[in-house]
């Protein structure tokens, strides 16, 4: 099926759960870190729909994940993030900005602290491994740093937890949100975090025995057949009805976390110093440039895509930016998605931003 | 059209020519350095009989290109590439290894130096900005390292040199081998290089307006009608006849180059120190492990599928590995491959190899 959409090569992995995909009748799929990610299986809006009432499980192997180890493990980790991590917690996962020189974000993991001297960083889209090696190297910190073969299966909406601790045990429920713990499956051991690309209430399951792993998709496939569970993947109208960014759409290593919202995961008065913060620090005195904003608009016109990847914004004729991740919102009855630009350009609110060349008005903006 | 294929975001780019593409009957795609690169026009076999019989027109916009400047510059490509830079000559391209402090192959770009000041690196399927970018930091060479909007048009096939030198004039006929030379179209510069992904003789045009990009991919295909242009790419049966290696098909950061044939291109005796040279000299000392062998076989059954991607290769039932970009060759009438493996183990030719538990046998190994 794969290859009807790709001309599939050694360079674009798929998954083991790739069969899995197929045979649910995926329509579209992307690549993400080089590995195959489902996009679509029935329709964007009915995936959706499905997604905010039952239960979905997805394959996300493409979240790659590199682990970090040894007695200088934690002193990397602390160099290489902008999340203050000197009260890091084992068993508890961060969602956690990493930034160039420069202050340019570079990828937005998660990242698990398994112990003190063990993390685990769960990445979006871009190649960060040549960075954390090449950081470890040149500033001696000589932490074990490895590309892994781990393989995240999601499990996502209302009815998951029902569905989770029907197989793992009750005590799942007392998992708290960006928590996660040891579990055992087929006498192997496995991570259950209570995480996920979506606000749905949910968990991300992270194993590294492919043969472990369909046994525990089809297990859950079978055990989810009460609550209504179907394959899935990350739903972009979900994803942008809850402001959930994704690296590469809405950021890129042009923007810092301060310009997209992601402020809040930095911390710029730490004891330590890390990678860009004396470089966010100097942004800061004179004030972050940009913000992001979330754009809501009508639409006029008889076709009606159900999304647009990127339109220009206009103001008074003048582009100001690209709005990205545009999409029909059943919840709100418009289009809505995301802009970066410049504070100063956006500081009247209730100017008119005319979209694709006077095609659209932006009706409110957030 | 590229719809029907990809899930299309911000996260893949398409690129100017990809219309073109789309225009000219596009059958596949396949996504690198998260660009879109068409993989299939009328059929693998169709393309590759036009390919080396007359002149084709490729969208390579997919190698992206790196620019590294600056007083520090070359002191930076230096300590980057594993080939002896101490000569380097403005005006010539060269195919560079880059390794990481492993001696693990990272990339193999094609590097111009366009000044002894002022190179451009033209990547291969890897994210080397982050790696060049931590680097030049953290080594504190401080050149000027920056992504480019660089448009690679690719003219390849025997006849490209009569096109070329219809559009350029007959100067560009004495362009050697790896050579390039800035010339003009419609007022802007650009760089027109004796190089690109084939044995067929051919030019990689670089160029940074779209506008002029669309004027002369037009022109190109306008002038080209009397040498039966088509466009095309990379294709698959050409280069592995030809012995070109794709890197993240049959390499990546697990081989060194002299695990991979590519030891012609590092010099282990510079005078200088760059990354990756001191562990490549203690696996020198010891012997290098692996080599790359070029492999054909028969093939028995009924099914005929033009390639496939990896097959695990077996001595004594036993497997030694996974033959990578495994095509049917017109030229040898056999299927043809690469196979990275331990040289021990290969140490009699004469053995068979049996291939994806028994169906093929090996029938020649060089």
């Amino acid at each position: 099926m794969s290859n009807d959409f790709f001309s599939t090569s050694n360079r674009i992995k798929s998954t083991p759960f790739t069969s899995r995909n197929n045979m649910a009748g995926v329509k579209k799929y992307s690549v993400y870190n080089n590995t195959l990610i489902p996009t679509v299986f029935r329709s964007l809006k009915s995936d959706y729909f499905h997604l905010i009432k039952h239960v979905q499980i997805w394959d996300v192997c493409c979240q790659k994940v590199i682990e970090v180890r040894g007695n200088n493990a934690l002193s990397l980790m602390k160099y290489l993030f902008c999340r203050d991590f000197s009260k890091i917690v084992s068993g508890k996962s961060y969602y956690a900005p990493i930034v160039n020189f420069e202050g340019g974000l570079l990828n937005d993991p998660v990242v698990f602290c398994v112990e003190k001297d063990h993390f685990l960083i769960s990445l979006s889209d871009s190649d960060l491994f040549n960075w954390v090696s090449a950081i470890n190297h040149t500033k001696e910190f000589y932490a074990d740093v490895n590309e892994t073969d781990i393989l995240t299966i999601a499990i996502q909406g209302p009815k998951s937890e029902k569905l989770i601790s029907k197989i793992f045990g009750e005590e799942i429920k007392f998992l708290k949100y960006f928590n996660f713990k040891k579990f055992f499956f087929n006498k192997e051991s496995l991570i259950i975090s209570k995480t996920g690309f979506s606000k749905q209430s949910g968990y991300e399951i992270l194993l590294t025995n492919p043969n472990n792993g369909i046994l525990l998709w089809d297990l859950i496939m079978e055990k989810g057949k009460e609550f209504n569970i179907k394959v899935g993947c990350p739903n972009m109208i979900e994803r942008v009805e809850n402001n959930l960014l994704s690296y590469g759409n809405e950021m890129t290593n042009k923007d810092t976390p301060y310009d997209c919202g992601l402020g809040k995961f930095c911390n710029l008065e730490t004891e330590y110093e890390y990678i860009g913060k004396s470089s966010l620090l100097k942004q800061k005195q004179v004030g972050f440039e940009k913000d992001i904003f979330k754009i809501h608009f009508n639409y006029e016109f008889d076709d009606q895509p159900i999304f647009f990847n990127n339109l220009p914004v206009f103001k008074k004729g003048i582009e100001i930016g690209k709005a990205t991740s545009i999409v029909w919102s059943p919840k709100y009855s418009k289009y809505i998605g995301f802009l970066i630009a410049s504070k100063k350009i956006m500081n009247n609110l209730n100017d008119y931003y005319i979209l694709d060349k006077g095609k659209f008005e932006v009706s409110e903006i957030l």
